[in-house]
């Protein structure tokens, strides 16, 4: 099956083409300053396709084009874009209402409007992205994986806050830690190196980027990570120097 | 020598009398609600000899109530204030400007007030509790034992944050500590229970009261520490939740 990745961010959206059978990617890219100017790339195995500015007024058009290059007669990798099995959406923020990647409903796309005052800066253009590829590709499931759910698994004592009760409950307050799919792939790929399964696996995943974030894999499970409620507490990263009020 | 020992908060006055040759606490007591209603306890080895509303407008006249009861020809412990050696002050933050213990000078309450930027809850009345010994022992040599002092040999990595250097070298901003007579005495004790230098000491001390923190104590030295430059992040405290925005 062939699969769209989508990351969307509030002016830009990064996508992959994959083929799952050999995981091959088959093209990528990156639209940027959406609503701006507007500017494109677009990757196959040849090479930089193209890399031009562009009109993007917003993440409708962004998607399209996408399509567009996906399958263009010239330097397109797939003829029709019902060849694109489904999209897939990476969503920072599922909070206290997602334990697993689920596919896109109407109460999926709530769950996560719900979760945009916890995600502020990340879960509104995700829904963005999720629209636009609805409407560009209105016959193709989508699926969102949440970069929290890996972390569901914390006990109490670290998930969370030593604050009155009533703020955990009605205020949602919590540790809902970060990079989660990265860190759950990082677990996965040491238990295979290992040779062991996932559940006898006991080790600290670091993610290292811009962001950045580590965690405690106890028995294959996320037992506690450095990102807190908010990207305040935890490893110095790109644009975070750590806990300063 | 006997020592009196002041600790001073915004609406309050701990002192203990000391014999120092024997470590012997001779009195000890608070006076609270300093600048409201007051009241003032005062404990020898009798136990609690009065414990009372007593009017305290300020913190002189809680100091000048202090030496009354301690020279009390009843319930007093010493006949005479010239006999007490010294006044020793706890100061909370030390900051930039001090690396040891003071004999109080003008220069050095200069600096304490200059400090009151990064202390803001506890330097100014410390400031008080000084000026009020001042001129109740205007004789009586005071010395100034600072919380921070024992942070200072930690290491640029631990001590500065990932911040551009110009607010690190312009406004002061790095990791001062705090508890830092408790850690170092901790530290101390720890090598005289295990008949060791101090200088062949690793320990981790913990300080755990309604304030709290830990250090990493290398080679009989502070290391690292949890304390940042605000209570913010590091351990969770009577009133503190940890690293929240």
């Amino acid at each position: 099956m062939i699969i769209l990745v989508v990351n969307t961010g509030s002016s830009s959206l990064k996508y992959q083409l994959i083929n799952m059978d050999n995981e091959a990617v088959l093209a990528k890219g990156l639209c940027e300053r959406i609503g701006e100017d507007g500017h494109m790339n677009y990757k196959t195995d040849a090479g930089t396709v193209f890399d031009k500015d562009i009109a993007l007024p917003d993440h409708g058009v962004a998607m399209q084009l996408v399509i567009d290059a996906l399958t263009d007669k010239e330097y397109g990798v797939i003829a029709d874009m019902s060849e694109i099995g489904a999209v897939g959406h990476r969503i920072v923020q599922g909070g206290y209402i997602f334990d697993k990647s689920e596919i896109i409903t109407d109460e999926v796309e709530a769950g996560i409007e719900e979760l945009c005052t916890l995600g502020p800066l990340h879960n509104p253009p995700a829904l963005v992205g999720i629209r636009a590829c609805k409407k560009v590709l209105p016959n193709t499931p989508g699926v969102v994986v949440f970069d929290t759910t890996f972390h569901r698994t914390m006990p109490d004592e670290c998930k969370y806050y030593a604050i009155p009760w009533v703020y955990a409950e009605k205020y949602h307050v919590q540790r809902y830690g970060a990079h989660g799919t990265s860190h759950r792939y990082v677990a996965n790929r040491v238990a295979e190196l290992m040779g062991k399964d996932l559940k006898d696996i006991n080790v600290i995943t670091c993610h290292l980027g811009n962001g950045s974030s580590i965690t405690a894999v106890k028995d294959g499970k996320c037992y506690d990570t450095s990102m807190g409620l908010t990207p305040l507490e935890g490893l110095v990263m790109g644009t975070r120097c750590g806990s300063i009020d």
